[in-house]
This record gives structure tokens, C-alpha cells and sequence, in this order.
């Protein structure tokens, strides 16, 4: 074939505008290395130093031979084989989610990951069954679900969250006319504490509520909890999950912002019974790990074992051992609202938002904020941030910047913000002209 | 809910037999755990202790300080971090490919995936965009591949491969007739050496003569080599993909068997061109790390720096480091080739395949060799072994049994083959009463 082969003869994802996105994100951060950057969701690595990898690992090895008896041949085969499709440190995982979000599990139902997004795909490929189902998505949404949903096929709506995240008589409408259309609203995705992008959280009463009106229109509850730890003010909220009393909610947990995303381990809470043919029982966990063995085989041993170190070495308690990540992110988110209000307070065209915790905070402009603008902003005033288009599917999102306070120091966050409010007073005169 | 969410309204791949059928497997291996196992295709762990996990870190880092010039903070985001999507080890591999397989690969081509089974994943899902796009398989086939095109409800067609590896007449009239009922066959999967379950291996000439075949019908290929440096007689043969001049190749590596599976380390060679809208150019490899950003973001930074301390160590020469293991391998096939013949020579009813290297033979029986069959052989004669029926899609295999003699010692293989030759006596009086 010296003939290329045409894109618009691949899969219908990779030319999908979100994908491709993200893609020219990536290559303005790496061409403005000098720049400031408040465009990546990655955690602080902190005091983290490549020697800590083999420390974790040798505390898992040591645990599996004084804690679970295993000989030096065991442990040396349980790193070097092939594992458990669901995972080797399931049981490590139910306790510490016990432990700090008081979520009861059973361990059999835990399925380790390679990271969230493995189990967002696992989840969706589990229940969709049929182009009638459709999943309900915050919008605007993370492009991680959304871009799954794409990669196979699936239907995805939007549902509006506004500054207490989703909003429940939407929520409850759409679901109807999703019905109403002859499809099945089957799934519903969000995250619930300090969402990406927008950093809303749902209120303790929203969740109950919600739970209610999902159940009401027969839909799951896809939760994604990876910036929990992260509050800024107020008091830490239960998670969708801590709540659910009817198997309604699966659960998808981090370690990426928790422990360290290099390690690529995360883990679904998948408990809902699955009735077969012929009477047979299982779970959903347990079909999970049917789809898992045509994904990834297994998640990394050497990966599980080194966040197993680290899950040991904190007792089980990453609320706790989060701490001093938790009062960084929150300094600095913080000190990023203080020094805009600094700049745009009494600008009736420039607003933002005030989240509870986490990474991001949402600027709306009077601009268009787009791949153009970005570009602009790089070359121009060393500044990165996110378009908010990226993550609506529908166009919206023009004039929104999407800001990351997680991996800049207080003294970018400061220049950062010069910069930026420099970038903005240009784009203005750029408008004017 | 308390209902349970029926198995019918799932994905449909949960009711597949086939996926059944290896959580059949394992749960039978493990419940008995004294049997002497021909089942599992996993590599022997030889000498290999926990510490080495650590040691390979070390021999990697050492590298990025000494040879990259990396700094210390550096090392430590790299590994802590989120990471470049198609991987950090790429050049690594690259080098070792062409050292190895004489196949020259720019490094930018390389997709470092979680096994070779996310590779498979990746490809399969970019490749196939629209229901009219058929995939071919071997027959009989690893079930990996079949799995992975039952997930994204990909059309899989069966192409019958002999004692010399896949049918070239039959590929071709296979492939005529897909096309005459108005569907595309899209691409061809095989495993040229020694493939899994039959151990067939393709002659030079073949090969050659299969990239016609496939030039001629439109067909890409992609080539999966997991055991090709487990030669038990005559000469290495070259990869297609080394045979290749036209990007007609998609070659899937793994380091499963040649490093250590724990790690799920695979890789993707994917250097055909694509193009796209405005004339813009990219490749496969650059529209893989669109769909793997959606599926586990990146492969494990800690599983790739320990694969890449492997590949450094061993000069990027893994057919040379794997000499032991491959002298291992071939010792124990040819052990249990000669006590099949002490023991089934001369009777009709009963033959084997002589492979030519790899894990795994085919012994064809006179009685039905099904689960229920396999459940005797673990539990009266304390012996595993794989139906072949699970590499069929379509019922064959009924009689058939494979052998995997890589993760067996010499004696094991001793007493095995005399509990199998019991236990095939007993399904002969069995039938026979």
C-alpha cells in the first residue's frame, strides 16, 4: 500500500474534536516548556524521589512474607507472573476506602485497574449493551468518559452543572425524554467532589436526592471520586457510593492524585449482582474481569505492589496521608481565587468561580478562548491554561479558561496570573482593533 | 435495585462461551492446585527474585542519569508522573527490534502498551470503522484477539491453518467471498511462529508469499510473535514485518515471555501512514495514542523502567539473554513429544503435532475432550490440560487437548504424561461401558 491509509476510513473516535483537542494541548506544553502552566490536572510530585518506588516495593514484599506468610519463591512469582484478573491488592483497597470514606465492600468485588480510565472503559464496554442505551454525563465533562463512550459507540447526553455540580430537575427531564425517544437513559457519570473541569460539588442533600431520581428513572450511577482529599473550605461530604443502599452506585477510585499516577493503578467498586442464565449469580465485578482479560490481561504486579507499599506504609489511610497535598492544593487554590479577584474584581465581563477543593478553577472572558487564543497566550505571554470547549460536546464553553492550581508553585501561581491578566488585556485591545 | 441486573443486558461479549470458558479454566486450576498443569502458556520465572524488580529500577535510572543526563528531579518525575502516551521506552525498543529481528522501526512508531493485549485492543480498534469491516483470524485462535473483536463487535472470519501454519488458498477464497457478499475484509491476525494453540510455524516462502496474498485482497496484517525465539529445530525465520516493504505489517510485540508478564509490557510497530483531512499526514503509531489515551492514558512508568532496565542490561539483545529460557522450553517440548510417542506411538486413534518450537502441542483424542472431561482429568488423574475447543469459534476442536510444557519441570513432565495416558484410558473405558 504506498498509499496512505485515509482517517476517515478508521474508527470514527480518532477524528473526534476532543481527541485531537488534546492532542494540540499537549504539543503547545511541549513547545513553550518556559511557559507558566496552569493547564494539567497532574498532581505535585512533592518529595518524591525514584528510590521511593523500590522502598514501597520492598514494604509490600515484606508484608506478603510476615503479614500473608508467603515464601521468597512465592512473592518473587507473584511480581514476575501473570495475576488475578481483578488484582492483587483488592484487599488492601476495600480497607482503606473503609477506612476514609466508610464504604463498606467486599473485597471480591473490588477490580484493581490500570488507572480510572481503564475502569471507566471496563464499566461502559459491562453496561451498554445495546444502541438503545445512552449515558448521562456532566456537562461539561471530563474528556476521559466522554472519549471512552466514543471509542465504543455509545450515546452520550449532556446534563448541565451549575455551581452545586448537577442539576437534578435536568437531570430528571432529560432521563424522561431520553425514555420518551424510545432509548433507555442507562448510566449516569459524574464526579460529585470538586469536578474536572468545573470544580462544582454536589451538596449532601443534592446526593440523596439524586440517588432517588436515579433510581426513580432506573439509571446507574457512575461515581469518579479522584480529588476527594482536596477540600479547601467546608466539611468532607459522603460519597454517592457511602450513601447507595441498593447496589445503584459504581464506584471508580484514583490513585493518580492520591499516591502517584505513574504507577497507572486504580480500581472500580462494582458490588451490583448479575443474574444469568440457568440462575447464576455473580457480580458485576466479576463480569468486569471478563472484559479486563481482553484489555490488559491483569494490571502491572510491579505497579499494584508499589501502590500496595505505599497503602501499608500509610495504614490504610490516604485521607490521612494526604494532608500535606490536601493544605498545598488547597494553599494554592486559595492564593489563585485571592490574586484574581486582585486583577477582575468589579469586571462585570470577567467572572469566575469559588470551588470547595480540588485543582480547577473556571475564568469566563470576553473573548473567544480558543486554540488560537491558547497559542497566543504561549508564544506571546507564556501563560498555559485549558480551552473549556474542549470538554462540552456541543460548541459550548468559547469564552471559559479552564485553570489547574496542582502542579505550580505560589510564586507561578503570582507571575501566572500577571501573565494571564496581561494575555486577557491584550486579547481585549485584539478585539477592539 | 434489588433486582439484579440480568446478564442479558450486558454487553453481549459476558455470554460469550469463550470468555466463559477461561474463567472455567482458571477456576479449575485453582481448585486444584497439586494437579501437574499442561494448561497455562506462562513463562517459566527461572532464577528470578523479587529484589531483581529493584535492580532493573536501578539499571534504568542509572541509564537516564549517565546516558540521558537526566537529573535527579527529573528521574523522579519520570517516574512518578504521568507520562508521554505512547510510552518512554520507545527508543529502547526500537533498538532492540532491530537487533533482534533485523526489523528497522523509527522509534516514534512505537506504541508501548500494557501487554500485547492492549495492543491488540489499540489496533483492532482503529482499524476497524464501520460494521462492514471483517477481521480474519487463524483457526484454530488465541482468544485474545477473538475477545478483543467480540468486545468492540467486530465480524471475525476463520481461515484454517495446517501443520505449515494459515491456508494461503483458503485466505484467498476467504477473503473473495467476503468481499462478494459486500463486507471488507479489513486485516489478517496470525502468529507466524510456533502459534498459540497449534504450534504451527509459517515456511519463509509462505510468508513471503502471505504478504502477496494480502497485498492482493487489500488486507493489512498484523503479525503477533510471542514465542518466535523458542526454536526447537531449524533456523529462524524473519517476521513478516522484517519481510515487509510496503507498511503492510502491524507488528504486536510482547515482553511476557522474553522479560516477565508481571510487568505487562507490550508493544506496537505501527509505522503506516494516514491521512487525513487538509492534507495532514500522521501515522498509525500517532492515531494509536489517540485511543490509548482513552483506554489506560499511558503504559505504567514504574512496569516500562523495569522492562527498560531488562532490555539495557541484556544490551537490547533479548534472543541472546533468553538463550536459557529458550534451551528450557525446547528441552521440555521434546521431552514431552518423546513420552507421547513412548506412550501413544502406533495407535491410530490418537495423534500430536511436532512443532517446531513454542509452549504448546496439540494431542487429538478418540473421546470428547470438554470441561466436563477436563474436570475428570484434574480431579481423578490430578493432571491440566486446555480443550482446543476454546480456540474455535465455531464448536471444532471437540477432540483435541494442547499441552503447554513451559511452566513444567522435567519431572512434572515425567508424571504428567503417564497421569494424562491414565486418564485417557479411563475416558476410553468410560466410553466404552
Amino acid at each position: 500500500m504506498n498509499a496512505a491509509l485515509p482517517l476517515s476510513e478508521l474508527h470514527a473516535s480518532l477524528s473526534d474534536p476532543a481527541l485531537s483537542a488534546m492532542n494540540f494541548l499537549n504539543e503547545v506544553v511541549e513547545r513553550y516548556p518556559d511557559a507558566i502552566s496552569f493547564a494539567p490536572g497532574r498532581p505535585s510530585e512533592g518529595e518524591f524521589r525514584a528510590t521511593d518506588v523500590s522502598r514501597y516495593l520492598e514494604v509490600y514484599t515484606s508484608y506478603l512474607a510476615e503479614q500473608e506468610g508467603f515464601s521468597p519463591e512465592r512473592i518473587a512469582a507473584e511480581l514476575f507472573q501473570y495475576g488475578r484478573t481483578n488484582g492483587q491488592i483488592h484487599r488492601l483497597i476495600a480497607r482503606t476506602v473503609a477506612n476514609d470514606e466508610g464504604i463498606a465492600v467486599d473485597p471480591d468485588n473490588v477490580v484493581v485497574t490500570v488507572g480510572a480510565q481503564e475502569g471507566m472503559l471496563l464499566v461502559l464496554r459491562a453496561l451498554f449493551g445495546s444502541p438503545e442505551d445512552v449515558l448521562l454525563v456532566s456537562s461539561p465533562c471530563y474528556v476521559g468518559i466522554t472519549g471512552v463512550a466514543r471509542l465504543l459507540d455509545i450515546e452520550t447526553v449532556a446534563v448541565p452543572e451549575g455551581t452545586d455540580g448537577m442539576e437534578l430537575a435536568e437531570l430528571e427531564r432529560i432521563s424522561a425524554e431520553i425514555r420518551a425517544r424510545g432509548k433507555r437513559p442507562r448510566a449516569l457519570y459524574l464526579v460529585p467532589d470538586f469536578a474536572n473541569p468545573t470544580g462544582a460539588s454536589l451538596p449532601t442533600a443534592a446526593r440523596l436526592r439524586l440517588l432517588e431520581v436515579a433510581a426513580a428513572a432506573e439509571l446507574l450511577v457512575i461515581e469518579d471520586n479522584p480529588y476527594g482529599f482536596f477540600r479547601r473550605v467546608g466539611e468532607a461530604r459522603p460519597t454517592l457510593k457511602a450513601l447507595d443502599s441498593d447496589h445503584r452506585v459504581i464506584y471508580i477510585g484514583s490513585f493518580a492524585k492520591t499516591c502517584m499516577p505513574g504507577a497507572r493503578v486504580g480500581y472500580v467498586l462494582a458490588d451490583q449482582p448479575v443474574s444469568g442464565a440457568h440462575g447464576r449469580r455473580t457480580t458485576l465485578a466479576q463480569e468486569l474481569s471478563k472484559i479486563k482479560s481482553m484489555v490488559t490481561v491483569n494490571t502491572s504486579a510491579v505497579s499494584q505492589a508499589v501502590i500496595g507499599g505505599m497503602l501499608i506504609a500509610n495504614g490504610c489511610r490516604l485521607r490521612d496521608s494526604n494532608a500535606d497535598a490536601a493544605k498545598l492544593y488547597t494553599q494554592n487554590l486559595q492564593l489563585l481565587l485571592d490574586l484574581l479577584a486582585d486583577r477582575f474584581e468589579g469586571r462585570a465581563d470577567i467572572a469566575w468561580n469559588r470551588p470547595d477543593g480540588g485543582f480547577f478553577v473556571v475564568l469566563t472572558v470576553p473573548f473567544t478562548a480558543d486554540d488560537a487564543a491558547l497559542e497566543r497566550s504561549a508564544r506571546e505571554h507564556r501563560v498555559l491554561w485549558t480551552p473549556m470547549n474542549y470538554f462540552h460536546r456541543d460548541g459550548a464553553g468559547s469564552h471559559g479558561i479552564r485553570l489547574s492550581c496542582s502542579a505550580v508553585t505560589p510564586e507561578e501561581i503570582r507571575a501566572g496570573v500577571g501573565r494571564l491578566a496581561a494575555f486577557v488585556a491584550a486579547e481585549e485591545s485584539r478585539a477592539a482593533s
